[in-house]
């Protein structure tokens, strides 16, 4: 096969996009992983999501004209919540400026004629670890990302499962046990899987520890809006009782949902991804536990139970920029 | 293109199987889903699964012998309870006389060096949904089987998946409350779905409700051996209270599960095939009303829930072939 580059001497990138509530941030990537450039712009100054995308675009001339390397990009990957992959667009997401339905791949196609794929972050992130993570060479397998809220991306047969509307992997909103909470969950339903397991489901469940026991505790001094996951880990790596106990709970209900996931699509292995995955043993050890005992035996001992290797800080960005390789890849 | 066959004025048919715990059925299947000859032998004759696999073979041939037709084979699907696809066994199946892992695949290669594949009933059904029934032309979709158990099988991308292990699409035995039900079930665990959605479970949810009301109802005269799904039927259908509060018991659990399987894998439409199945209303609207109630709004009335369009008496046979020609259509 005979195939001259008319772009020799050029870095092949791919933009990564990772639209957030307050920044976005964004990268430019080869096929490696390397982040060879990249800024963010603030996602809240802009009013209009026209007005936004222009100028991130245009952030992202800029900032590719003063990296070092002349870069080639092949294409702009966009991760952000309730992103659509069939649609190329963002909807109803809570969190962001704009209401609605956010044409987002069209809005980029104005300003270029380059591959633009969107989707939401956990969809990104189990891309990512595809490409660059603890998932290379792995055909099957589950990313959960457990941030503010708990997301899931799904990869079968070696690709990202879009589902028929573009919204598989959702099983942060999917209920414990149906009918049986009353845990009030930001999408309007009750008792969704994010509730309990994310760094708000941690909060929360240690306040209900702390209502329902007398035991002393460091944590007694914060009020709801002080705690984050980072505290309540501290707290329970010096012993505190209510801590562990908070831990011991969220990692339980995460390992009741992860025997439903096994038995849906049979992984190889299930990646955690995000703040309550640092956490360790706290999380991994009552995850895999109740894991194992809500497993049909076939799958016992089985399932690998891991850490995503995509590191923290630039993981949203590296997933979004691996939508593009994966699509090139399969062309 | 030039091609000349060999084996001109030969009918090509696959060879499905069906091997259950007391009869096994097969039938040579066109590409169209016609059965053009077919027969049964008696599962429980055989104390060896060798001696089975040679016996069923052998009545494959003479069966295949006296069709009208000459028949060229192309392969034979197997569908039964626990069979593994990527290793071509069946698994600790409870309801066979054989115990342990048996290598049908590698005991029908004894005699014959065609295709053989080997999967669960409701992987089967699911591909003959796909090639013959309601599914034609769908790439996202699910069907669940209700008899005896619970069986279910995802096709995504148009493909069947088999998970890293081969055992995908085991949501008859996840829990809907983990750690909140008694119900025990076959596998060993307890509150599995199939506890509660499958004919058994009817059965098992009527005697609930008839041990907590004091209605009067034609169904108290029947045992927990006497009865069925189809009596319990035919009393809702009659009015009887307390059948119809278990039909709507039996579909609110099964809609709590589907709103799961939504959230996973977000499928086009949801098949539902077997003796519970043929309830019709009584089945779909509760499952339906549930399922709504429980999805994220993303998803909300746009998953169709349907009837499988196989005819219950040979879908099995049906789905077995189809699992030949969906392979011959991948290379």
């Amino acid at each position: 096969m005979i195939s001259i580059s008319i772009q020799m001497g050029k870095k092949e990138v791919a933009v990564g996009i990772d639209i957030g509530g307050t920044n976005t941030a964004f990268g430019f990537v080869d096929r490696q992983g390397n982040i060879l450039a990249g800024d963010t712009i603030l996602t809240n100054l802009y009013d209009e999501i026209e007005v936004f995308i222009a100028a991130l675009y245009e952030k992202i001339l800029v900032t590719g004209q003063k990296a070092g390397t002349e870069l080639l990009i092949k294409g702009y990957g966009i991760g952000a919540p309730m992103g659509n992959i069939n649609k190329g667009t963002i909807e109803y997401a809570a969190g962001l400026p704009w209401k609605g339905i956010l044409p987002v791949s069209d809005l980029f196609h104005r300003h270029t004629g380059l591959p633009v794929i969107v989707t939401n972050d956990a969809n990104a992130a189990a891309v990512g670890e595809m490409m660059y993570g603890g998932a290379r060479g792995m055909k099957d397998f589950v990313v959960i990302t457990l941030g503010t809220g708990l997301g899931s991306g799904f990869v079968i047969d070696g690709k990202l499962v879009y589902g028929h509307d573009g919204f598989a992997g959702e099983i942060g909103h999917t209920a414990i046990r149906p009918g049986s909470s009353d845990r009030e969950c930001g999408c309007g339903k009750k008792g969704c899987l994010e509730t309990y397991v994310s760094a708000t489901g941690l909060k929360r469940t240690l306040l209900k520890i702390m209502a329902d026991s007398i035991q002393p505790s460091v944590l007694r001094k914060y009020s709801f809006e002080e705690l984050d996951a980072k505290i309540i880990h501290d707290a329970a790596r010096q012993g505190d009782p209510l801590a562990v106990k908070a831990f011991e709970h969220t990692g339980r209900m995460l390992g009741f949902k992860l025997a439903d996931v096994v038995a849906h699509t049979n992984p190889e292995a299930v990646f955690l991804f995000g703040g309550l995955a640092l956490a360790q043993d706290l999380i991994f050890e009552p995850a895999r536990k109740h894991m194992e005992e809500n497993l049909l035996s076939i799958y016992r001992g089985k399932v690998k139970l891991l850490p995503s290797e995509l590191s923290t800080q630039n993981a949203a960005v590296l997933g979004a920029s691996s939508l593009i390789w994966a699509e090139l890849e399969h062309k």
